[in-house]
């Protein structure tokens, strides 16, 4: 009996040192897999190209960006729907703009949002900067002009002063594009590193554990990565959504026909830019119409949708679990002083009602 | 010819002398009759009864001070309308709330309300913790009631962790009471101290130029201190808008009857609480109804209506001059990292139009 006693413990721990290797292995395994297809946040923003990202035009584009007096009312900055308090967006279906209209689809997160090939849910905007002039324009969102706009900067010395900083060598820097370009470089430092994944990613095995593994292969297995791949799991390419079977009207509303309004394409018809996974745990409610708000139901209407894949409910937690290591390090930011309206500072224009 | 020569700097230094020993004197002696009217904002936020600032509890104020979800729509936190960034309130007339309803009076600056005797226009709610409730509630701003405030925070656990360490012992940490006590000592820590009239009142007399001097000589002298004294130059008394002569019904609207509303008693019809003048640069548009975009117009506004003295314009410059020494050191904020919604947060009520 002291024997088996003895013995016992040495099988188990044997047994244990067997598992964990074999583990290891499919873990290493896994590991590798993952590098093929996916990368992890880098700890520092990237370079873009023809924006040279100085502390001055950071700076600048941070105010710009939390600036309500770019909209008509002056209530609405660029923070008012991608929150950076709030995973970069609003946790709403879809944004309240000027006038309390309803904005056409679900607000993306500015977070990482450099990274995406394209930009806005139709990926109508090549790059940041020609983004943030849509919604500053847009009549359901800050329903501005370029020209108020530049009026409205133009009348604070503060920002006259900083544009000549950010803008060195031009003779009128305060300009509608210019605001685009700082805000540019300021979301260009939006990036969320260090998630579970990007440590797993980088080579620590153990920073996801067994059910998060098991869902990252199923996320492989299922033909997940066939959209959502890359840096940000997505935010590269252009599908149709309901490639195997069309989700309900409540997901998918007939009237908003995705891609086809940029590209006037018949095959672009319900085509939606895949969505960037990074941080999904802290961008609910989810898909373009903003209409489902449970992670796991969210991957269940993919696997039928896009998959023609029934995922049972083991499998959609797995992949959930797996989901949830993709929240990286949120920005820490200290809010922008901003300078105080001037007698020449157009008046808000809230469109009483 | 050379003695006169010699003498001639020798008297020029000496009338200098004499000039600047008067010009010390008369400054000196309108610093000590300052000194007995106004008091500097202190570098540390003040101690309030029955509210004891704890970390724990001013990070968790910070949050619900950031917190959209606080409101039905989701849209409006306290920063809204009282944004850090801009001085502490929205640069609106009268702000924009819930479903786009314009609130019936300006927004008063965060900033120093702590020093205030009561809060509001009309000075209904005593303290900061009862102010916070009023807007959470009201229709026409956040429009959610406190069993919803409850229902949001209760359904996201770092919230509930978080109420538990800023109110320990406490059974049921999660209430409408506790958020609003979280709120105020939040709110206290929001002063500015360190303007240039605070040093002048703790003794570097050349903080203030000739010319604002002459405006804080003036301010005292035509009895602007009979309503604007103490700490926050005024938001200690109430006051009839209009004492020698009421303005137009564009700066004061006959359908806002001001403090009557709040004692119904036929003296207080028009009256106000006296607007603090703290950071009054950063303010505009001035009065409770936010009608008049210049503090130069205000200025004169004030003198007309409250002293029954037309002032010249050098008198409402020197004056203005004088105001704008109040604006403070804005205190650093680091955004809050919110909380993602969970399968249980009420979902938003935006009274879709």
């Amino acid at each position: 009996m002291i024997k088996q006693l003895k013995k016992r413990p040495l099988n188990t721990a044997l047994l244990t040192a067997l598992v964990m290797a074999a583990g290891a292995a499919s873990a290493s395994e896994l590991q590798e897999r993952a590098k093929s297809m996916f990368e992890p946040i880098p700890q520092y923003p990237p370079v873009i190209d023809g924006n040279e990202m100085t502390e001055a035009k950071i700076e600048l584009g941070k105010m710009l960006f939390f600036e309500p007096r770019l909209s008509a009312s002056h209530l609405i900055s660029c923070n008012t729907c991608h929150n950076v308090g709030m995973g970069g967006h609003d946790y709403l279906p879809v944004s309240i703009g000027h006038g309390w209209q309803k904005g056409p689809r679900n607000s993306p997160t500015v977070f990482n949002a450099v990274f995406n090939a394209a930009q806005f849910w139709d990926g109508r905007a090549a790059d940041l900067a020609e983004q943030a002039k849509g919604p500053v324009q847009a009549g359901v969102e800050m329903s501005s002009t370029p020209q108020r706009v530049e009026d409205t900067l133009s009348s604070m010395p503060d920002y006259v002063d900083r544009f000549r900083q950010a803008f060195p060598g031009q003779d009128d820097p305060v300009t509608f594009d210019n605001m685009a370009t700082a805000i540019e470089a300021y979301e260009a430092t939006l990036i969320t590193p260090d998630a579970r994944f990007d440590q797993f990613l980088r080579g620590d095995i153990s920073a996801l554990n067994e059910h998060e593994q098991e869902g990252l292969a199923l996320f492989m297995d299922k033909g997940c990565t066939a959209c959502h791949a890359g840096i940000n799991l997505g935010g590269q390419g252009y599908f149709s959504f309901g490639l195997v079977a069309k989700p309900g009207a409540e997901i998918l509303p007939e009237g908003d026909k995705g891609r086809f309004s940029v590209t006037e394409t018949a095959s672009d018809e319900y085509v939606f830019r895949a969505s960037p996974l990074r941080n999904i745990e802290l961008t609910a409610p989810y898909f373009h119409s903003g209409a489902v708000w449970s992670l796991e139901e969210a991957v269940a209407v993919m696997g039928t949708a896009q998959l023609g894949a029934e995922l049972n409910d083991e499998e959609v937690t797995a992949i959930t679990a797996f989901l949830k290591t993709l929240t990286g390090k949120v920005p820490s930011v200290v809010y922008p002083e901003l300078p105080p309206s001037t007698s020449t500072t157009p008046h808000p224009d809230p469109m009483v009602p």
